[in-house]
């Protein structure tokens, strides 16, 4: 039994809401449960220094959580004075899960950066971040279409992620809080619209995870997905 | 003629609403117009270094921007690895707004953190991070209350904050983001509900201002806090 | 009655040594009382990033404290690996100051920056700072149309600053370090000559400053302007 | 066919050399091929602030590049003033891999950090990191049992890891620096020796891989684990 | 021929000012001709943590310069946060210099910061340092014992330093900014009241130094230190 | 009588590993008793920008410590987030020693840096650095030859470092860390194959030193470097 009485392959209530702030060219506002983070997509009309010359774009993402976004206040990393391993890790996943569905050559020499900001933590936020910085992403390639930058989407693929994990024994979809904090393994799995892995990241943190847990874990993350690729597209379709 | 269409002595559209995330003891989301803010209070049981056996408690403030809460994305200031000068203005000017309507002895060796992070700017973000934090700080006095922490409110005071300045030659009352970077001064009031001075911080952009304009603007202020006020009594009116 | 004796209206004894070093296009000693600060302008023809293009120059100020310059030590700010609030709300101050009376584009494409460092300490150091800052300005401007670098001065008005604060009940200018650490309101003045505000910040430490207050502490600080900017035109006047 | 004439489920040639440097409790050089990396282990009797009172060790690991361990020199992270994202993900990978090995309890309140330190590179430096690492932590809980420190060993597993990946369309195990540096898939896999998996982290770089490709990786991976396990159990045989 | 007419072993003009600044419990300038150091000695009740227990005390020095100190101006350090290479190597060299001429455990459990701030610099700052360094060290002791801390002083020595080099092909003493930067051997030399050796810092910058050039610097070097240490003890003098 | 059981003036085993790692220009392991430096050659084809337009290159070196060369373990400096006053003060010292040896102007618009990391330490590390990083840039200079960057060689002289001391009232030479821990004074000698001095930095830390004593070190330095020199030369001849 799962502590919010779903079924073990259920996700949470999801939610995607485009143009949540109005400065961005892309800006989305994913809730995965009570998990709420802020995604925002930046087109710049520059690359950074390693790609001068190359002709290609970049697409990166950087990551926050607001200090009280979860149950006991964190530090703030502005006032730490340094981003943790935490956080780098993350915003390195979702910048490379995104680039694994454009065509930076024919992004043109131009860059845009997803900012995942963390307004309400409640586990998954990293999955929830990627699920909602791709609709960010195809609003901000939308945008540059619409104002002539662009004349086709260098995008070829369709990108989401969900955590899987072992709870009490049996492997659950999309955990949250209560059962991340006591999983004895967790994956986070990123996959395109051809049902084929961009990222697999499993951690065992109570028992090692055998070949067939392992399987029942990947099912039901490609079911999931399955689900939240639906929810982006419907958000897309909407005017 | 302002560019929004108000009139010199009007505010913009303020709501205060309570409990906008879940895990904070105060929880403010203020919208100043198109600026929004979320402020958060913390409670910590422990207080700074340079409190201990003094029997006093703290309120402090932090403030950040999220990366595209602007019009074009500024770097995220935990990615430069230190916050900028306008940030510690800032953050300093919210704790000192605070500190003037509380018994810091009353509050008990505790600490309050009021985090105000700029979901979306446009002009006045320092003013609406006061008006709100105020709320979220009632708010988590409330709490310690609830919880028997504390028998009565150490709060003595209620604090709002209103920007006043001259556009085109007219003094107006909060200004936006197109009037603010165009004003030939800008003045950030904040008072408490006896009309007296809590903070003055003026300063001459375009031209040096004369004692009459000094006063037409310290009136507009006035009348905007007194309305100010309002709102934030009638937030936390609601249950 | 004050702690050193002076009336309500009564500045220190003010001082203003020009070339106090050698290296600085320009450098001032200013003492108020015992508060010494060292004001060295250095003129470098380049200009900051954000202004390249613009063709106009930029000036702007650092403030430091020797670590010894207070009653205790106080750790060194390049040794902490970063600066203060304190520090940079005080030197944007100053900065701000200076640019309100000098027209940019006449500078031309160079900048010029005015060190203030603290010597001694014993209250008002932003507002010696201001007033010793101005004179080192002038003296740079002064060595750039001795060089032929400048046909004409730049400078369009001239800028003082004093304090002003409410000590036991009193309105009372120009505070000594025993006044403003037990002060119930603190408030630092930026004028012109043309007796207009081109930065007024106001504090209240104990209890809120009500408008008759506010009025009359804003004409301590116009009387005691005056006589600093008879100071400053007598300390340029020599040779 | 494989740069280096390898066969596709062929392991570089391994060495683990055990006592490297004279001051460490454990101190293994482990070269895959033209990769080593100085793993040493040092024990103290201290504990990390948030262990504090729970009677629980601490296993944690460090990791560093010397600056021309790479074909092209790279800046010292000393120098630049922090670790970068990599490393930090890689530490972090060390550290979460060797504690699924570990009773911290029966460790009790000691830590044992583990500094992995690249002499030279050639690709999978994270793998032989981690399979040199548990050697070198096995070295730190012989020394506590032989010094009287611990009865018996807290560790309950061994720990070893390889990376397998898609080149040229095929799966193979163990790349070396020009596989991986044109590899379309990279997978890192950490496995005890119940043969169940500690960390699974696999990245599409060309191509997203498909759930086929990921089990011939698996499959490779549990291949070479198997005989780096022997590796290790040979080493440790050494008196 | 020096630039400024001085025999090859022949000091700059020498001045030592006591209580400069009113603060510090030892306050000199200390001025080799333009050179101007200003060398404060604070006392604190406490000893860093390495010390704990030991029931020594400490003596430490920092250093920095103004930033229009020089000819040029230089970045502030506190700006660009950190302290760089030459500041540490000076501000050791002054520490470890004080240490030798002082018991620390007579010192009792306290220490004693030295901060060695440039006015002016004109070459041999930081032997100029070390000679005022002395001086305000003498100065804290003399306050200590006066306020009954201390019974009789810690110190057994008497610590001086100046600068030798060969300019020209020639030896000479106490090198000013024209000869130091273009001499061909630096040395810094830090002697004792028994004209014994402290510190003995020698650079080649031309041309490597034979020995018979090393014996002449030495032996100007211990002549100039004579005399810096009858000025030492005649600003002692005064009352 | 030495712990170590060596003569007076008797160096450590002393041995020099041409192409120790595969990837840098010139790759030397030095090894002075059980101190073992890893020093590396890295040659950029780009100059620092205070030497652009001079037409000269640059050379240059950093040191650093593997966190458990030592004793105790020793936190990491890129974790630290900045380089300590004692690695600052001995890479100054490396790159200086080898700009006495080598014409800039001769080695054109390029850079080496020569990286020193400490292994293993044992007393020494920095003369063993200098020693070392010659003959590591010694290979540098023959591979720009080999690949006809350079006709000839910029190296007119050739550079070795020994420490020597004051150890129980006797000098002695080559200092290993029993014996520099306990020395009474302590000094770095760099010469060149002419038998000039290009460093000489001595410290007294128990007791200072007289001239005679200065005067026997020198002599023991002396006999140190040649033999070293002979090192030197003799790991060149290899092939």
């Amino acid at each position: 039994m799962r502590p919010s009485g779903r079924q073990a392959n259920e996700l949470r209530q999801v939610s995607i809401t485009r143009n949540y702030t109005k400065h961005a060219e892309g800006s989305v506002l994913v809730e995965f449960g009570d998990t709420k983070v802020l995604c925002t997509a930046s087109v710049e009309e520059r690359i950074p220094p390693f790609l001068r010359g190359s002709g290609e774009g970049w697409v990166t993402a950087e990551y926050g959580m607001l200090p009280r976004s979860t149950g006991s206040r964190m530090q703030r990393e502005a006032a730490r004075g340094k981003q943790g391993g935490r956080t780098m890790e993350i915003q390195r996943l979702i910048g490379r899960s995104l680039r694994a569905a454009i065509n930076l050559k024919a992004l043109g020499e131009r860059s845009i950066t997803i900012d995942c900001d963390v307004i309400q933590a409640d586990g998954g936020t990293r999955t929830a971040s990627i699920t909602g910085a791709f609709v960010a992403l195809q609003d901000a390639i939308n945008h540059l279409i619409k104002t002539k930058k662009l004349k086709k989407s260098p995008l070829f693929g369709q990108v989401a992620s969900v955590s899987v994990g072992i709870y009490n024994g049996t492997p659950v979809l999309d955990l949250d809080y209560d059962e991340d904090s006591s999983a004895e393994t967790d994956m986070n799995v990123v996959m395109n619209d051809a049902g084929a892995y961009i990222e697999l990241q499993g951690t065992a943190e109570g028992h090692a995870f055998r070949a067939d847990e392992l399987q029942s874990m990947l099912d039901l993350a490609s079911h999931g997905i399955e689900q939240l690729m639906i929810k982006q597209r419907d958000a897309l379709a909407e005017s």
